[in-house]
């Protein structure tokens, strides 16, 4: 009768520990989103489909987890699709609602639904799971929490600066140095099809620069012309290869490669102007560099495009990223509102913080001190004593059942409580309480003021 | 072109006020679940169907959301449901997942699955939503939190005695005054269908005293007698109608009742433990009362069975409830494993602290500070003093664009931020800066150093 329970493939329980360390994650990012003046907001986990599809692109409506319309869902079920036993025909008349595929969509649909509410610029955070039908594999996962920050409703530049002060804030936060903050503009790419004359293989040249990191620059010139872009377009954008040294040094190299292109010129004053207010105000535990590889999803950004890198030492790829993008809620009829944001990796920072030991000790700190249970009498004597402690905030607790001494010193030791009290009948006439220490296996006989200083510190 | 956009209904979007209080309440109730010595778990928002079906009953089964197969679901579909036109006996075959619908069956596979990493008795509490397909109506949703603390692994009254004073705490840490914890047992419900011979109709007899305070002694009566109990049965517990005065008081009168019922007699001497070791150790800010109509979910509580009232000011109803059930883990195959167990309605909690206006004003603060953009060099100066502010936690921001001072002072109206601070080239010269007060409009000039100390208190 009894199954052998199990959960689904990809996603995950979280034991006490791992709860413990994601929510200090959490509570560090969401204590400088809030520092920075960003509100929370929270939105429901499913959505009406029609809010969803079509936003992701045909791979992204495949990833979306549909749910299944409640009763009997095959009246309204679209008769001609179960005929042809098309799945895909057949899912808008089943299903009306599906889980949140990204925190972006439901975000501009919050705006324009509630505009009037609002007042612009909006500075949002928001802090939820979200869930996606993708093949299961390391590291990434069917149900996993973006922690995002977003402006809406200005185009000013200072917001650029504010998100690199902001990433900048939160791995100090965390102790992670090494963190590198890379930077670009959507309009120095566009710039580059511009001066090589393909402005119409934008996407094809970006999606093949983008893989410089990884193909090297031979692969990347390889992928170029096999999508039809001429030796001579190569040539011509030959330096960004080769870029090196400082912000400003490659900066000089993009404005000669850059000269003719309105949009590059326009590029390039934008991310000088985040350079200039970052030399200004000095970053304090990341690198602020200018990577003209970096594309992301171009299709979406406009203007500045972010991603953050792990220090070199942990293998690990990007822990954030975002950009700017022009008319974020024009899918829903509200124009001409610009949006930035910037997104952190959870899981990846988790990974990080892990490997390099960065966790604080005190996070995952459960209980202090162990009442051993001698009987009903001793019980209630040690009970008097646990919530005096518990007021002092001091996370005492009684092992509920009078069990053997042994199984019962066992428990403290498995769950790493640091202390026990132990405390019979002779503590009991003495009106005091014996504390051992359960490494050292040091004991004192302490009465209760004695106790709560000791267990204080 | 552009969609109207909605979220489904039953569901809800949190603007930052709410989610400012709703996170206040989870804090709290978090702060004192850890002070007694609970750890959190989570578990995934979808499990496999066969893990949550068939656990809360047809209407259960009914109300949870099922999420379609992706990619090609009708391939494996039921061809004789589909033929049939059968939608009940289609769905196992086209949806392999369901999203939770309550934290204690998760909990309990959970405690199944992890059984090897676990020590027993295990206190964990979970702070996660659920979703149910229930007809949406005012204060019922499709999706909402539940908010649970359990122990599982040991049968000690003093779990009981502890959950009280856990109770007890969260209220008076919420300021929540006039709370009511209600306590039973159902072995004295037992005990009752015992004397008054009707064993068998237990589950009749206590839905309809359930019901006492909603339709009275005489409805309550005309039920019983509608569901076959006899007239002198009912005459038999008529002292359990007119119950009142102290705890210690009805105790006696469930003395006289249950007299010759070993179970009535073993549920009465629980409920003493517990409001003996509660008056040796009083209540800091609740009342704990005995109510014996007290049922809940009958079939599933074995021992203690709890309801929190709100103040009697607030008509509200129950804002918390729970109890004990034996053989917790058993539907997934691990025998005797008592549990216990305690849960918050946020939702509720929500309008009654709103109610008596007991949310701190602290919770709601935003930025306290929006310094006025004046032009891009002004705004150089500005941004460097909000860094050096929000290096101090005072949460400052730059207005954005140097539009209009009328517009962004509105702003600054608008989101209820206290402080605009105003500096142009005459207090950049003088390295000040001129503190707006935004309802007295006091205004003084101010250094960096002054403008911090002015804001941090």
């Amino acid at each position: 009768m009894a199954q052998k329970p199990s959960i689904p493939k990809g996603t995950r329980d979280f034991s006490p520990e791992e709860v413990a360390k994601r929510n200090y994650i959490f509570e560090t990012i969401k204590k400088e989103f809030k520092r920075f003046g960003f509100q929370p907001i929270e939105t429901p986990s499913f959505e009406n489909s029609s809010t969803l599809m079509g936003k992701y692109g045909d791979e992204g409506d495949r990833l979306i987890f549909k749910i299944l319309n409640s009763g009997d869902f095959l009246r309204k079920a679209d008769k001609d699709a179960l005929t042809q036993n098309d799945s895909l025909k057949l899912t808008p008349s089943i299903s009306e609602k599906a889980l949140r595929y990204d925190l972006t969509v439901p975000f501009a649909r919050y705006v324009v639904q509630h505009q009037n509410e609002i007042e612009f610029p909006f500075k949002r955070y928001q802090i939820q799971p979200v869930w996606r039908a993708d093949r299961p594999q390391k590291g990434r996962f069917r149900e996993f929490f973006q922690c995002d920050a977003d402006v809406v409703g200005s185009n000013s530049l200072w917001q650029e600066v504010e998100f690199v002060q902001l990433y900048d804030s939160v791995f100090e936060s965390l102790g992670l140095e090494g963190v590198t903050i890379k930077i670009n503009n959507r309009k120095v790419l566009s710039g580059f099809a511009e001066v090589i004359g393909e402005k119409d293989k934008l996407i094809d040249f970006t999606v093949a620069l983008d893989k410089l990191d990884k193909i090297g620059e031979e692969g990347v010139k390889k992928e170029m012309r096999e999508k039809g872009i001429s030796e001579e377009a190569i040539n011509k954008i030959q330096p960004i290869f080769s870029l090196h040294g400082s912000f400003s040094e490659k900066i000089d190299v993009l404005k000669t490669i850059l000269e003719t292109s309105e949009n590059g010129r326009k590029g390039i004053e934008e991310l000088q102007f985040i350079q200039n207010a970052i030399e200004e105000m000095p970053l304090k535990i990341a690198k602020l560099d200018l990577d003209v590889t970096l594309a992301r999803g171009l299709n979406y950004y406009t203007g500045a495009i972010y991603e953050v890198s792990a220090p070199e030492t942990v293998k690990m790829g990007s822990i954030g990223g975002g950009g700017r993008y022009d008319d974020l809620t024009g899918i829903f009829g509200l124009k001409d509102m610009s949006g930035i944001g910037i997104s952190f990796g959870l899981d990846r920072i988790y990974l990080v913080l892990e490997e390099l030991g960065l966790f604080p000790e005190t996070v995952t700190q459960n209980t202090k001190v162990l009442f051993i249970n001698f009987g009903e009498k001793e019980a209630m004597y040690a009970m008097k004593a646990v919530e005096k402690l518990r007021n002092e905030n001091i996370v005492a607790e009684l092992y509920p059942d009078s069990a053997k001494m042994g199984k019962q010193m066992k428990y403290a030791d498995k769950r790493d409580i640091p202390y026990v009290v132990l405390a019979g009948e002779e503590e009991m006439s003495q009106e005091k309480f014996t504390l051992k220490h359960m490494k050292s296996g040091e004991q004192s006989s302490l009465d209760i003021d004695t106790l709560k200083e000791k267990l204080k510190s």
